[in-house]
């Protein structure tokens, strides 16, 4: 393993790692505790798990993958607040839209050459990138590892206090 | 910039943010606001706050930085969970220890040459490592900032919801 390709898979084991529990969180909760707000008066586990999809099916374009899966997902869960429409999505297509957007998304970024990871994204130009060389693909993915995080500790106050 | 400095501070990059993005969130919060719960029954941010202290403290020894500062932390915010005995850390010290403990991990991160991000970290034997090279300090480096971003979302909850 050469030292770029340590550090990507570092990267990219750390992302998985982030992922694996939001799925973990997402199976352990009811279609009725998706339903319940993190706090009283916040956004429902729900609108999390859809915000997450949506965010993450966009990293298909953004980290040059291919097309996004379900463009649809950012009128409900990014560009609107919760609660602003009747939900149109049932739990369990919910679930199943989050299982398919993270499956193909670990197929992709896992078949990625290690160099690539260290090439600008596709929302930076080349101009901006070679005067900042961080604005990556290894940064997106870190950055998006760590909103996932995010929510995932708020998703997880859905859980009764006790466990 | 070689590639694997790029690798190392992209991801030196990304956890600052986080710690940064945590240090805005304590700015915002009151001590009174310190000491409300995130959710009903949970933690307190007080709490919170002194745990990733603690976490991050034992950075230091963890990537081969130094002795930690502050074990002390670890009885009150890691040992035992919230509420098990009265603060004995005013709101004013813990912002202090806090912002110690990250201004100093802070330098020694940026101090470390990049090639050193790849060894092993300090809780790793040689013999696991040659078997999962993954188990290196980059890799501690990025779960932390997740498991920070974990507990960040859940401190954002103590801001009023309207925010």
């Amino acid at each position: 393993m050469t030292p770029i390709e340590q550090a990507a898979r570092t990267t990219v084991h750390t992302w998985q790692t982030a992922v694996g529990r939001l799925g973990q969180l997402l199976s352990s909760l009811s279609d009725e505790d998706l339903q319940k707000e993190v706090a009283p008066g916040r956004n429902r586990a729900y609108y999390l798990v859809g915000h997450l999809a949506a965010i993450h099916d966009r990293l298909f374009p953004l980290l040059g993958l291919g097309e996004r899966l379900h463009p649809e997902l950012d009128e409900p869960f990014v560009t609107q607040p919760d609660r602003a429409h009747a939900d149109e999505i049932a739990a369990a297509d919910l679930r199943q839209l989050f299982a398919e957007v993270h499956a193909k998304l670990n197929a992709a970024i896992e078949a990625l050459p290690a160099a690539d990871w260290l090439l600008e994204h596709t929302a930076v130009s080349d101009e901006d990138f070679a005067k900042d060389p961080l604005r990556n693909r290894l940064a997106v993915l870190q950055s998006r590892a760590n909103h996932a995080m995010f929510h995932a500790g708020q998703i997880r106050l859905v859980w009764p206090a006790e466990q």
